[in-house]
């Protein structure tokens, strides 16, 4: 059992009983005892060290500890790891891993937060991760996994036995256990369901009948609710029972007896009321409800426009169901961004950095694949004007940069209207306004740049009339640039598709074409 | 006084006095008496109002609320405006411009969100706007104002009348009227904070001198900072005189003598305590403070990371001096993703969709220029093969496909690691498996596409030496773009310089130049 072997050994050490495993570590010598050790993962580790006799579990745990801590003359001291750099943080883990010393790892995450810790499985290949992901403890193993991007979380729950999951299942709270449940395939998430106790599965049933994308979808259902018709006094009482309350809970929701939604009560007015004073008297009646079916986009704006904390969820007969909280709207808000980021690329769901190389490139490939219709549509354009071509080439050089800036002037149209979609600030009644605003933009910078690039042209190929075609093809691509990047994306919003997806590839397909062919077109009839 | 010159009319009245307006009314009949009334703004029509006699103002009250109501025969029913459409409310604001019945805005008004108002301000053009703003009753202005796009509030700011602007200012929250007062002019700025009484000045001065991007600049100081040698009943008393608590309130925080942080205390807690525990039982030492020059970048990501709502900010020497509370973080991770879509086309600053038309232009102008560059350097580049271009008028024709599809591929990779440079997934330790990994991407793509575009070119042109060519060119183009990709934005980000702003030009460049040069080069090495 050398250190180069370490990975055949961590499989075998896998596969093996814990009470087998003990009985091994007890025949090695000292040092590969160490070694071993440090190979077996954090789930199974307290129950090796159950099975040893006392004398040894303490002189393994001895060693192991001054193991760890000879990494402080190497330089990379794990205590330093829990600083503020995660880069530091992250060369530390990939140390570990070369060393094979991976519980120095485990020594590293017990003092970080578990988003930490996720972030840092995020920096890791596939292999390397997978290693890594076993030196998390088990109870900790839930509150990382939430953590997750979405392609990772699945990557990671895919490889984890039923018995590890459930038991990660049992530490989520019920909103991030129902995100997992619906990355996972249909059986595993069955599984999951069946080892949870009838209550906690009916909760999990109710909050998967809604799409993820909805209000219902991210909601949890730890609310406190209560009746209006008691006194502070006792309500204090009441929570006092409780001992704890949810996280980010800066309301209550008062019901009455048919669990119909009356309003909220916040606790920072509760800390100041008067222990006489009722609940109808303090709550207010004005909050509205989220509806359970409302797009979680909406919930975003509105968490956003009135800076709230939480919200109550109701049903359409305006049942108290959960509520939302900022924290899972926070995520929502950031997957916007990186929607805007990676909409635009074809990467919408490439939320691992280091997915398979394979899986990777299948995905880019499709939105490769549309570029290429495009490219060859605008080599058609050209295609049309061969003979032109071939009797000035100065053309050929110079009607890239017409396609170019049409391209780079739709594209700010685009990104202005795309942005004031997803606001709602632009709607039917003001699209007109918007429209001429651009053109005129468009008219500015299009006057502007034509006589550039024609001076420029002039200058390059002494011929003024190249200079003269290419300024009014310049002028003619921006203002069709301007026009097309209000139509597109108002067009496709209508048609349902999402502008920042595909907007950009449709508008440059056109701005190429239009480039192209006003640019070719004038010097076919001018030149000729 | 006629409907048609209700513009000018309204620039005439807003510059009399209340009394004068008052006595010219009384001597106006009864349908002008209205329509006049129709353009005073929401500021002066108490004052106007208070001037009438007593039988004027009750007929005229009367009147104006028949001519509003009026509207629901005609199917603009402002009542209907309060409900979920934002669509329904622009087409109300737009139609009672159109009529010159401005108290319906202000009517719409009183019943919208400050939010929600602050979105139809920003969904109209300048002149528009500024009418409408004059409807926002004054006690709710400086909340619109906090809910606007920096730009349009400058802008709005820049044409209120400094009493105006002071009386919006009170009624900003500390946080808020910090911002504003940087996006004011600076002898603007000084003369709001020379209107506000001393503490208030010392305590704006303080926060205006730490940068709008930290920490410091995003805190406010409206905290609840106990001992931690009082009793929870003490505490509970002194909450209750106080008869309010700052929103967002989920934590107080505890200090000593000098003022020093010592930890949390969460209301929560607070909540289920016995009136005889001791605050220092009940506190939390381990939650880290804010340090005010954290960026507010890494702010964010810690609130997003750990679930907070609000968390002590504190200086150099550990004194508690503020605290940032969830609403101000999700307002920065609004704008990090906004950058993130905009950025990538030079719009970084175009807040307002509606700018001046000269303003937006020049703005754009700065990014056309770039790429105008970029543009020439690629044409310089398909100059240098004039002659073979000549000879060979097909290579013109296909020459964009092998930069295009360099560009898109390039850019997938650029957009993962702009992204895991921002959530700081990326570091140098990791950087050399994502190049391997984005080089196999390009390999395995290249190869597929190099396929692909060949066959189709072949088919098109009936030569196969030329599908040979761009086949080997599109191949070294995405392999060239893999490692553009991960490589500019890393040395941009060790310059200094934000990827998400420049890194797309700039590769675009490389992929075109190699592009081009690999295509033409290849095509002048074989045919020729």
């Amino acid at each position: 059992l050398s250190q180069d072997q370490s990975k055949h050994a961590r499989r075998l050490l896998k596969s093996m009983h814990p009470a087998k495993i003990a009985s091994l570590l007890e025949r090695l010598p000292r040092e590969q005892r160490v070694a071993a050790l440090h190979q077996i993962d954090a789930r199974t580790e307290p129950k090796v060290l159950a099975q040893l006799s006392p004398a040894l579990r303490t002189q393994l745990t001895w060693d192991l500890d001054a193991d760890s801590d000879s990494s402080r003359d190497t330089g990379s001291d794990p205590d330093a790891g829990s600083g503020e750099e995660p880069e530091t943080q992250l060369n530390l883990v990939l140390d570990a891993l070369d060393q094979g010393k991976l519980k120095r790892i485990a020594k590293l995450f017990r003092k970080l937060h578990p988003a930490r810790i996720a972030g840092l499985l995020e920096s890791l290949p596939a292999t390397e991760r997978a290693r890594v992901w076993d030196m998390v403890e088990s109870e900790r193993s839930a509150k990382v996994l939430r953590h997750l991007h979405e392609e990772v979380r699945r990557r990671l729950a895919a490889e984890m036995d039923l018995e590890h999951l459930v038991e990660a299942a049992r530490g989520l709270e019920p909103d991030d256990l129902v995100d997992l449940i619906q990355d996972l395939p249909t059986a595993t998430g069955r599984q999951i369901l069946d080892a949870m106790d009838q209550r906690e599965r009916e909760r999990l049933q109710s909050m998967l009948s809604y799409p993820e994308d909805t209000a219902g979808g991210l909601m949890n259902m730890d609310q406190v609710a209560v009746r209006g018709n008691i006194g502070v006094g006792t309500l204090l009482r009441y929570l006092r029972l409780r001992e704890e309350l949810p996280p980010n809970t800066d309301k209550l929701f008062v019901i009455d007896r048919r669990h119909q939604y009356q309003g909220i009560l916040r606790t920072e007015r509760l800390l100041t009321a008067r222990p006489e004073q009722s609940i109808a008297e303090l709550m207010e009646t004005d909050f509205e409800p989220v509806p359970a079916d409302q797009s979680s986009d909406a919930v975003a704006q509105r968490f956003e426009e009135e800076d709230l904390s939480s919200a109550p969820v109701i049903d359409a007969d305006g049942r108290l169901l959960g509520r939302i909280t900022i924290d899972d709207v926070v995520d929502v808000i950031r997957e916007q961004g990186a929607r805007a980021l990676t909409g635009m690329t074809g990467l919408d769901e490439e939320t691992d950095m280091f997915a398979p190389v394979l899986a990777s490139s299948r995905r880019r490939a499709v939105w490769l694949g549309i570029n290429l219709i495009t490219a060859f549509l605008a080599a058609w354009v050209i295609g049309l004007f061969e003979g032109t071509l071939e009797q000035v080439v100065a053309l050929a050089v110079l009607m890239p940069i017409v396609a170019s800036m049409g391209g780079i002037a739709g594209s700010q149209t685009l990104t202005l209207v795309i942005r004031g979609l997803a606001t709602g600030q632009l709607g039917r009644s003001n699209t007109r306004i918007l429209l001429l605003k651009e053109m005129g933009i468009g008219l500015l910078n299009g006057l502007l740049w034509a006589l550039v690039v024609a001076a420029l042209a002039i200058l390059w190929f002494g011929n003024w009339t190249i200079g003269a075609i290419i300024a009014v093809a310049i002028l003619l691509n921006l203002l069709c640039a301007a026009l097309s990047g209000v139509a597109i994306p108002l067009l496709m919003s209508r048609l349902g598709i999402d502008p920042a997806l595909a907007g950009s590839v449709v508008l440059t397909t056109v701005t190429d074409i239009v480039g192209f062919f006003a640019f070719l077109g004038l010097a076919t009839l001018i030149l000729l």
